[in-house]
C-alpha cells in the first residue's frame, strides 16, 4: 500500500474544482491521504506546491507525525491546544489562498458558517474530490481486503457447524472472537446473526438472545477489519430440512446474486448491475421482498462510494471494490440474503469471499 | 428508561428556538427520541401537535415502527425507496410548517443546500435542542451505565494480574471477550492498552504487537456498552517495582485526579473542574505533560456534552454524566492516566466506576 503518492493525486483534481487549496475534514478522507489514524484532524493541501499540513489536538500531535513517517508523507503537523486555537491554525493556513475548497458533503452547517465568519478566503464547496480518488483500491489495499476475506470465511466455517442451539448473540460472540484470534483488529461492522421468522426479517437486525432453532433461516452478515479496511459477507442457512419456501426463495437468491457477481465489469452502470439482481427476484414474483440496494463500495468505510442501487448513476471502474448482496425478506418467513465482495476488474470481476454458498443446509459438526 | 416522554421534552424547547418544527437528522438524537437504532433516518416533529414521523429506507421500515412501539413513542414511519423519494417526504412533512429548525451542527452544507433547494419552508439552522435534554440522565439510563462500568471493572479484574507477558492486542482481546461474556454488547469503544516508554506516551494509542514487560507504564482504557449506554474508565498499572519517577507520577496524577472527583457538583463550570486538576499538575511543573482535556460527557455517545476543558463554558447540572480523567505523557517515559466515570448530584457526585486505583503495581495472579 503507498500513501506517500496520494496527496499529488488529489492536488491534480484541484484545478478542475477551480481551488488554490483544498480543507480535509472528513477522517477516513484524511486517513487516506496521510495515514493518520485519529479521531480529531484536519488537513490543508496546496494545489501547486508541495505543502499539506495537519492540524489536531493534544492527545494525537506525536502519533500523526510519526504516521506521516511512517507513511512516507511529507508534512507539517499543528497542535491546537483549543476549538479557538484549531480554528486560528485553519484560517492562517487558508488565508494564502484566494479559494479554498472544503468537503461539502462532511462539513457540518454550523462548521462552515463559524469558518465563513472568520476566514479572510473565499470558500468553495467541493464535492467527493477524495472519494473519487480513494474509491479505486491499488493492490497493498486489496490485499488487506483479500486477508479481512479469508479471515471472516475461516471464522463462519469453524462457527457453522455449531450454530444449533446458540442464541444469536452467542453466535456473534464466537465469530467476532474468532476473527480477532486470526488476526482481525476487529469486526469490520456489527455482526449480523438474524434468526427465525421474525428476526431473519430484519435485513440489519442486532443479535438478541433468540435461539438458533430447527426450522428457522438464519442470515449471517459478517466482516473483518485489517489494517483499517473491511471485509463483507452474508450467508444464509436453514436449520434442519428446507420447507419448499425456504428452498425456492434460497436458490431464487443465489440465482440473482450469481448472475449479478457474473455480470461485474468495468463500464457496467450500478444501475445496470442492480437491475440484473432485482429483474430476476421480480420476475419470480418477489420483487416486494427484495427492500434494500444490491450493494456498495467497500474499503476503510463499510460503505462507501459507489453504491449499487436502481438510483444511482455511478460507472463502475477497475479498482472498485463492491458487494454484491440481493436479498429476501417477510416477517413470518424470515429472510435469505447472500453477499460476496468483488473488485471490479476490465472483464469481470475476482470474488474475495470464498465461503460455500450452494446450499443452506448447515454442515454437520466434525466428528472427533 | 422512559423514552415516551422525551419528544415531549423536545417540543418544549421549540418555541424559544422559534420554529413550528424541528428536522431531526443526528441519529443518536433520533434514538434518544425514538428508540429507533438503525442506521438511516429522519425526524420531523411537530411542535403543537402530537405529530412524530419518521423517515428511513426499506432496511428498517419494519423495525423502526416496532422499536417506536417497544418504546410507546407514537408516531409514523415513512419509508423512502431511494433518496429522492426520502427527500420528497421530508419536504411533505416540512410543508404544512413556516419554520422548520434543523439541527446545524450536524447536517451537513451539502445536504442543507439540497433541502433549502427542494423544501418550501424556511430552514432555520438549530443548535443543540435535543443534547439540552439528552445530557441529563434518567436513573435507567444512569443504570445501564452502572452496569456497562461494573462489567469493565470485573474484565479489568480478571485480565490484570495476567498482563504480564501478553501483547497489547492480546491484552484487548481478553478484555473484549471477558465484556461480552460478561453481557455486554460489546466495548464501549476501541479498548486502548499502551505499554511501555513510546506506546503509552501516545493518549489514544492503538493495541499492537508490543509485549508488556517489566519496567512498563501500561495504560488501559476500557469500558462496555450496554443497551446502547457506554461506560469509560482508565487505570495505569507499572509492571515490576515502579522507579521514583513511576511512582511521583502515578501520585501526581492519582491526586489530580481524586481532587477532581472531590470537586464535582451541580453549578460548576467545566473550566473549573478542568483548573482542579490541571492546576495540580501544573504546580508540580508537569503541566506541558497533559495534553487533553480533563473529561467529556458519556450517554450514547462515548464523547459528547459536557465537554470538560480549559475552553469550555458549559455549567455541570444534576444528571450529567462525566469522566474525571487527567494524565500526564512523555516519549522515552511513558504516560500515565487514571479515569473514572461519575453522575453530578446536587452536591458532589457518585462514582460508577469501581476498579481500585490505590497503587500502580500489577496484583499476583490468583494461586490455585
Amino acid at each position: 500500500m503507498s500513501i506517500a503518492h496520494r496527496a499529488q493525486r488529489v492536488r491534480a483534481r484541484l484545478a478542475a474544482a477551480d481551488v488554490d487549496a483544498l480543507l480535509l475534514n472528513d477522517l477516513t478522507n484524511i486517513r487516506w491521504v496521510t495515514g493518520f489514524t485519529g479521531s480529531n484532524g484536519w488537513v490543508v493541501l496546496d494545489r501547486t506546491g508541495d505543502g499539506l499540513t495537519l492540524v489536531t489536538d493534544g492527545r494525537y500531535g506525536q502519533q500523526a507525525a510519526a504516521q506521516m513517517a511512517a507513511a512516507g508523507v511529507e508534512g507539517v503537523v499543528l497542535v491546537g491546544a483549543t476549538g479557538a486555537d484549531t480554528q486560528a491554525h485553519l484560517a492562517a493556513l487558508c488565508a494564502p489562498h484566494a479559494r479554498v475548497g472544503f468537503e461539502a458533503e462532511h462539513v457540518t452547517f454550523a462548521q462552515h458558517a463559524r469558518w465563513a465568519g472568520a476566514f479572510q478566503t473565499d470558500l468553495r464547496p467541493t464535492h467527493g474530490i477524495v472519494e473519487a480518488e480513494r474509491r479505486v483500491k491499488d493492490a497493498g489495499e486489496i490485499e488487506a481486503m483479500a486477508r479481512a476475506c479469508a479471515i471472516a470465511d475461516q471464522a463462519l466455517a469453524e462457527v457453522v457447524p455449531h450454530l444449533e442451539g446458540l442464541t444469536e448473540a452467542e453466535a456473534r460472540n464466537r465469530l467476532e472472537t474468532r476473527m480477532r484470534e486470526l488476526g482481525a483488529t476487529g469486526p469490520s461492522y456489527e455482526t449480523i446473526v438474524a434468526t427465525g421468522p421474525v428476526n431473519a426479517a430484519l435485513p440489519h437486525h442486532r443479535p438478541t438472545d433468540t435461539v438458533i432453532e430447527s426450522g428457522h433461516t438464519v442470515i449471517i452478515d459478517v466482516g473483518a477489519l485489517v489494517g483499517g479496511y473491511h471485509s463483507d459477507m452474508t450467508r444464509t442457512f436453514v436449520v434442519g430440512d428446507p420447507t419448499p419456501l425456504q428452498q425456492a426463495l434460497y436458490d431464487l437468491v443465489l440465482l440473482a446474486q450469481q448472475a449479478g457477481v457474473a455480470a461485474v465489469k468495468a463500464g457496467m452502470s450500478v444501475k445496470e448491475l442492480d437491475g440484473v439482481c432485482r429483474g430476476i427476484i421480480t420476475e419470480a414474483g418477489y420483487g416486494d421482498w427484495f427492500t434494500h440496494g444490491t450493494g456498495h463500495g467497500v474499503g476503510l468505510l463499510i460503505h462507501e462510494d459507489p453504491f449499487v442501487n436502481r438510483a444511482g448513476d455511478a460507472i463502475l471502474q477497475v479498482g472498485d471494490v463492491v458487494t454484491v448482496e440481493p436479498g429476501v425478506y417477510r416477517d413470518g418467513f424470515g429472510g435469505v440474503r447472500v453477499e460476496d465482495l468483488v473488485v471490479v476488474t476490465e472483464d469481470g470481476c475476482r470474488v474475495l469471499t470464498a465461503s460455500p454458498k450452494d446450499s443452506p443446509c448447515l454442515p454437520s459438526p466434525p466428528t472427533t
